[in-house]
């Protein structure tokens, strides 16, 4: 089997799905939900952000629907996490926080991309680049009745953001698509993990 | 008029909606909403769930928008709640709880009979009937800014999924759809009202 | 530059976006969020009413996502509020109440008049101009982790479908497009301000 670019993102994409269900599960244990509840914050957090972009773009199905590994696989997190969730809360916080930012960076980039294809204006494929990425995470607030974390701290859906930026500035300004996506979302990448680093955050109104 | 099965489940699908709109009501009363609050819960928790179903198969507009019929009927329940709440409460909750448990059979079925109309992989329609059962309510917490309850307490949305599972293993099975969907819905239906009589629920991460 | 209908009617809704997204950022200040989560507030005051309108129409991608100036305009909102918070802290609440009722009127009227376009019956178009008038401010709350105000407060979600209603009855009664919505923003208009200056309240079931 050949290792060709579509099929290395499609695997990363499957990781980063694999990934946001974990974290979904295990928020679930958190606010008490049963093994239904796990598998539906699993599945709101791996794939509601790319639901949304695919709603609001008119692309419906949606990938996550049509394709049933995403929902398999945003299972299999919730899975793990409810057979194995002692071993999961001792994954070091900073190791999940590192990954979590790749597959934020990931779900941003492709977003990006989405929206271009379809014709979507710059200002508009940002915004959808930072939905996909921080759409998941949301619901899965929702859901807990809580107000969304994206909305008061961090740098997360900024992050998102600015990749995305990053990402078509590349390409207005003449590089391949392929290395556009490289530096969008090594922008993420970076600023998510910096700014956790440094404890930033956005400014509040006074 | 001579009845054909396709009548008696649109009668049996109107009957559902009204059941569904009168729950929907009679949540907004006790969250001491006023009589707008009590019309959009009955409308989100009688047709909300097949909403989804139908914006996420791109089947716009939802057919609960396309027929009149549907949002009437959820509204006629909020006005039942409304005037006649009283006596509402007076219904011996078991009752309410079996036909809730028909309703939700019906729902899960048709969500079921829809994706699958539509292509969609077993894995999804299970998800899609599933949906379609629990959708509703889960909108109706989520307004309510309550935690959804099939998140965390009975078997309720296990019944539906539980329902369309059997229902498409059924069809793969060699019966008729006709067949497969009421294997499908008494499967739904019985998990449900047995699992209210024994007292189940879900287990939850330790 | 000729000032035509078409033209008179984008600039007023622009308008109404920019003051709809200034009223969300004023909400993101009360919950203490951040610069982002004012932003994303903006953007959901001001265009989540009209979004869910044209996800359910099949009207996709929606209008406010088709035009770069919405998102730009409600994010204008967002700035002003931002810098300028303490200036705008100090407009007089019934001015404010004043123009959110214009703007409630226009997103009433121009929803309904879209659903007519679609060709949906007049009960879903009450609906639909409901939505697209008070959606975004549901979206707002339910962010914010609280019940939605128009389920329970005013008479708000009530002014636009009666505003959505009576411009579809003046259309039955023979009167033109343009007179009909005319009539139906009026309506919308004036029931939403007396209701405040009169203090009045839908019913409470008792």
């Amino acid at each position: 089997m050949q290792i060709t670019p579509a099929r290395m993102l499609y695997t990363v994409d499957l990781a980063g799905t694999l990934l946001f269900g974990i974290e979904g599960a295990s928020a679930a244990i958190t606010g008490r939900l049963d093994l239904l509840g796990l598998m539906v914050l699993a599945f709101a957090t791996a794939l509601g952000g790319g639901i949304i972009r695919d709603v609001l773009l008119g692309a419906t199905p949606p990938s996550a629907l049509r394709d049933w590994r995403y929902p398999a696989i945003a299972f299999a997190g919730a899975a793990i996490v409810f057979f194995f969730h002692h071993f999961v809360q001792e994954i070091p916080a900073q190791f999940i926080m590192v990954l979590d930012a790749a597959g934020l960076a990931l779900f941003a980039v492709s977003g990006t991309e989405k929206a271009l294809l379809r014709e979507m204006s710059p200002l508009v494929a940002v915004l959808l680049g930072g939905i996909t990425g921080v759409g998941g995470g949301t619901i899965r607030d929702v859901l807990l009745a809580k107000v969304p974390n994206v909305l008061h701290a961090d740098v997360y859906a900024t992050a998102a953001l600015a990749g995305s930026a990053a990402m078509i500035l590349c390409r207005r300004l003449g590089m391949t698509d392929t290395q556009s996506a490289f530096v969008g979302g090594v922008v993420c990448f970076a600023l998510r993990v910096v700014s956790v680093w440094r404890h930033w955050n956005l400014p509040i109104a006074a």
